[in-house]
């Protein structure tokens, strides 16, 4: 889970990036990183630990100097936190520098390193990103764009990518087009690639549109330039990123996220009505979108239920005194003049663990619920995902280990309804097709890594 | 603006004060402190600049030995931004230590200080509260209660106190009751005092009953035990806590901030509708609740058409390319799939400056909206408030400067609505008598201080 | 232990405060701070925990606008250190502010913080420093010279105070003038009064003179005026400052700290001459003037025998594997080539509890030294000190617990020597009477205070 | 300029290494770091800005598990000042870990760097020695001293190195010495590679004997096994590691570097007397050595007229107001009872650039001298260093563009004598043959690299 962000054409490219970053941050909250080239082709990167607006001062981002630059959010397991995996990465090599931003995973990335470790490479650090970088160094390939695509011939998985080369911004999405990227051009001309629309708003730029699945596109100063060198694959576009990831507020893929949710809500509580409810709740904030469908669909009201604290860190610690639902008391608080004594739908997007769930469940009873109904606006997970969210291992997921009445006993609710597969599908824009539902229904489009644990702990997102 | 908890009765008192201040974070993000008593009768403290989250380590919070403790968060105007002035304070006096945590603002604290001078006294920091320490160390009477009571004679103005002296902890609050202060007691028999539920709710607490204005609760172990000493007043209790500063899952003064917040909606909806519109939303979060009691009331739907980014820091510094509303655009942007072509209810808890509410607007209008109607869920605020909300001075108040035509014209609405002074007071439980609405009508319960300004930049919340 | 420093008279002060700390450093490295006035009488504060070069950028002293500010350098053992004990105190009070700067410690100050707790004195600090504040603010008098006199009616022990009362800088010492003080003027005219002339000379100021025991001098624009408004009493600077504690490029009291160290080297050879002995060294840095003098007195050759590394921080942590002696040899090594086969002359200027000069001896040893003559340039210490150097209590001083012979054997030298009393007064300038020399004596001046621990660890220097 | 230190064969290594850097902080003051292996062969990395007693905490060290370990301290101009140029280097190959500590400079780093690069390499850092990383990734030897042996084939210049691969620590010197490397055993057994032997001191080591110039050793459990892979060239020990760089404690090329720079100050006082003398000092504390020598031979007394402030950190900012000298002034001050009215030797051992010369030299009369006779324990620096030394380009020389009648005029002083080249190289120990004096003589034994600047801000030392 990554958020990338490229300008190319417009002085001060870094300020414009940092911007960006901001509205990407909820893609990723361990580090952020920009790199900038300036005019006489000087590379200079800054890199932090921590959130966009904790890390970069306006000094900083005044010193790096340019008119082209990429940026990059970067969420991760603690296992492998440490400046040394943030991105952008940055290297020097024979045509110069190269410096690279990605979001996705790359299934192979194992075989991909111990290939170049064979030949005499060395690496720096545990992510799977740093095998692009060794091979857009040995490509032998002239143009920085058929550079890039000599380098991704053979590579596996997900990848969203922002790379310079020289004074050459590429983006590009792997051929299943996993991760979303969307082009976007600012009122004074300059252009910008991110993961999500938002973004665009942000600095103003309007969308020109997406980059294809498989598509290379270089921008040089002299405009848009294509090009397909990759053999074109089914879509595979993750339909989790409607479900929860991206922000309602963007279009991904070509649709909107907030209606995608909409919709979504609105098939929940066609297929998983809750008759006896007399009212509707979200989990909030990713779930609000799916519950007012739900609400609208049932007809049921609206109600805000449960108040989330936003002044939570990360580094929360839980008190030993507090009692087993600290964690989620001091995200989350329920409001007893709207639950007390009632019979209430609870909808959320997704259940990982159900730790979070129970905690919930627990709260809302405390506060009077009746009858408690839990909605999911997604199908169960029951497998972890290899192109670049981070759900856990198999072990770890609620419904990989229990049938859906176990979940309902186990959290605590009246009755549990998710969304099936096929609703799910078939809600999201431009669906039932084209989209990777490996870890609801275990139909992954690759061959999963030969080290998916180690794959976890080092990847590029 | 702050936020206040104590714990009594408990070990580890300082972790429990810690997680309340969680939810008091709302109320104050500047600066937070803890002060705990350890059995031996040593007081200890730990006060930090920014977030709790960043502030308080697991090691320090258990540094804060004893069974005894209260905690502040503090909002503050960037001038007096320091440590000096973070709270609870911690002196040592001819009877061991006092430890005083204030939520409010006393009106008459330049004319006590000029008291406590001409008799020598020296003061550390620009805090109003200062004075309080100061009365208390110099009372003559043996018992903690008395000598509290001793040191509130003369003192006018809101406040809502926590005081430890000794191994007591005594909760206060002024005749008039400005703000709040509630009781609760924990699973384990501990007494707890909080500025708003929401605090107790994280710390498993239930509500026993509010401070009463003017009255004294002393807890030393024993029970509580209870005090008037003060001349009654005319209750004064502050409206804008259920219009925008508490959280809606507490409540304050006895009432549910939701329902207050629902029902001022509603009336904002009958006062002020808006006929042509086609749907209604929120500026998230603080309006969410009045913005669903619009919905309900006028029939219109609910739509989710602004987002907030809660991942901007405090120390968002504007970079120059980013254009005149890039702060806005920071925190907020909007959906245009929602908002496209359609004639819409704009609903928000108060106007102040107007700045934001501008920015708003065109973001609104730039993603499409057809027509914006604004409606306010309170009355315009003309005035500033002497009792404990930091609102600018007259000059930057918007509503004290233009009619409301003007400001529909300034912030480019189609139509703007206020709720009437009548009918806010009318949709707050309790109301309508009995509140503070000095900063809507003018009408102070108080003279006003002699150096407002001073007071702004010196006060104690 | 702690330096001061003060400029009046010359715009941006502060900045040459800051100048004048890096020279009184030695005399503290807990903490520094610094007070500047501005022309409108505005105070501000600036103070850090650690060394000036740490504390201090060039922002934040460039904020310190004005023509008058004072500045302090803190010692302090680790029990109370806390930045809320740093220096200078800044306070308002009726007639402005006052900040203040002690070097020194009072011996009566826990009576007179009783006197003051018991009108109703609250304290923020552990240090005896702030009841000359309250006292101070306390004064009727109108002149801030007057008002400095006034307060130190009854004040008992030793103190270098540097005050700002208003636009008036004051100086002053005890009666008994325990501390050094000295004034001086820069080429630009600008008073200024240092601990050590050593930080006259980094600003390019000469000598003016002393402040005399028991005087007041008073800067305040119109010059230099004086006034001595305590009772006269006998002399008794601390002999310890040439001894140890000052620079030897300082003049202190009149006389040089060189010369003094110096002789007392010389006649340190004298009294106890190591007939057998090829060579003579010093234990770096402090007591290199020294053993030059027993050098030129004794015949012997100096040798640079022992190697101080000046990268060792204050928060070495001897590592478990590096034995008993680890934190001897992060500071020190010495040179075999020096010390092999030889019978050598170790200097140093004083033991306190033998603990580093066993481990220096063990280390010359181990360097095959074939015998080792240790010589110290003053008498055994057997009694703490109340006026402000920070030696430990009677139980930790090995020369108050056992005789030179034993001493002799727990160190591991073949012989011993201590310069006698009369030979350490006889050799200082302006010796040997008008000395306090308690600390070797057991000759107090004062009555010891009341409650000497509670002075050891809550003490103004 | 960087120090190296490595241990093999005891629990907790990473703390010996850490002990010892603390006695190599003076070869490298900008970062440290420490990388160590445990006992599953997990290697482990900690690097940080700063000195040794700031950058390492105990938990940070004591994370560092394994009985392997390599550290470094880095000196570096200001352009390369970075955290990605801090070493040890730590990288993944096919055959596990490679992790390298570099003291020198490599004279052919580019060549290397380009044809690495023509192969298709990637570069981190802009340290010359990543490129013998990824030689060693390269090599397809199986034992880790042949890989090294492979690695280093056609490498010219300077290099003393620390290498781990796999469980080996692997020491060697270049065929022609330039910088020091000893070995030594610590009383438990282990085998310890450090710069100088003030480092084996402070971990209780001995001297085992010396790395030799072109022999690679190895410490892998069994002992240590000698390989001498490389062609045999002359000596070029770096004599200014005699003249200023190692400490006096130390002994490096077999010879003790007190002991060399006394022979060099009385060599001085032969070649240059200075007759109307009255005394001798020096400039603290890297010449106390050489101005003793000259002591002696002159019969001259030596006296201590510079007091050194070592709390001067590396971030001092000169305050405006202080004059041109403030630099030179925060570090040094005179003593004026020493030189008033004397005719006076000052013993500095190099002069670089001339500029803290002058400001010593106006100092030292400010202080009352009347004669000042300028003494160098060394010849003139007339070029740059390409092995390891940071001098300044040749245009910053003073003794390249001035003559010594010169640039007696520029800083002041009534005389001024270098020590001729065969002086200093007929004092040193084993001289005056096998010595680098490249910097002085102009006499360099290798080609200069082709883009001396850019290895100057790009070198691993």
């Amino acid at each position: 889970m990554c958020g990338i962000f490229g300008v190319q054409g417009v002085p001060g490219a870094a300020s414009i990036v940092h911007l960006g970053l901001y509205s990407l941050q909820h893609r990723g909250q361990e580090s952020a990183g920009i790199v900038a080239i300036d005019d006489d082709g000087t590379a200079r990167v800054a890199r932090k630990m921590g959130l966009v607006s904790d890390g970069f001062d306006g000094a900083t981002v005044g010193s790096l100097d340019g008119s082209l630059a990429i940026g990059h959010t970067r969420y991760s397991t603690a296992g492998s936190s440490t400046i040394d995996n943030a991105q952008p990465v940055l290297v020097r090599f024979r045509g110069g520098h190269i410096a690279l931003a990605h979001n996705g995973n790359l299934t192979n990335a194992t075989e991909l390193r111990h290939e170049l470790e064979n030949e005499g490479s060395i690496f720096s650090s545990t992510m799977d990103s740093e095998v692009l970088v060794h091979r857009l160094a040995k490509s032998s390939a002239e143009a920085p764009a058929t550079k890039l695509a000599e380098a991704l011939q053979g590579v596996e998985g997900a990848y969203s990518l922002l790379v310079v080369i020289g004074n050459t911004l590429l983006a590009t999405r792997d051929p299943r087009g996993w991760r979303p990227l969307v082009i976007g051009r600012t009122p004074d001309g300059a252009y910008v690639a991110a993961s999500e629309t938002c973004a665009l708003d942000i600095v103003s730029a309007s969308v020109v549109r997406e980059v294809e699945p498989g598509e290379i596109v270089a921008f040089d100063g002299t405009g848009i330039r294509s090009l397909k060198p990759l053999d074109r694959k089914e879509s595979r576009r993750c339909v989790f990123e409607y479900v929860y990831f991206s922000r309602p507020d963007s279009r991904v893929f070509g649709g909107s996220v907030d209606r995608a949710r909409r919709a979504l809500g609105r098939r929940l509580a066609t297929e998983c009505p809750a008759p006896s409810a007399e009212l509707v709740f979200s989990v909030p904030d990713s779930s609000n979108s799916a519950a007012l469908g739900f609400a609208e669909q049932s007809g049921l009201p609206l109600e805000l239920a449960l108040i989330r604290n936003h002044y939570v860190g990360r580094t929360f610690i839980q008190p030993t005194q507090a009692g087993r639902d600290a964690k989620v008391k001091v995200k989350y608080n329920a409001v007893r003049e709207v639950l007390d004594g009632k019979s209430v739908v609870m909808v959320d997007d997704s259940i990982v663990r159900g730790t979070t769930t129970r905690g919930l469940v627990a709260m809302v009873r405390a506060a009077g619920a009746r009858e408690v109904h839990m909605r999911v606006s997604s199908a169960p997970i029951t497998g972890p995902c290899y192109y670049g969210i981070d759900t856990p291992n198999r072990e770890e997921l609620i419904a990989a280990n229990m049938t859906t009445e176990q979940i309902a006993v186990h959290i605590g609710v009246d009755s549990l309804g998710y969304l099936s597969l096929d609703g799910m599908l078939e809600s999201v824009p431009d669906g039932p097709r084209g989209f990777c539902h490996a870890c609801f229904s275990g139909d992954y489009p690759t061959p999963p890594p030969t080290d998916p644990d180690k794959l976890r702990f080092g990847c590029g997102c």
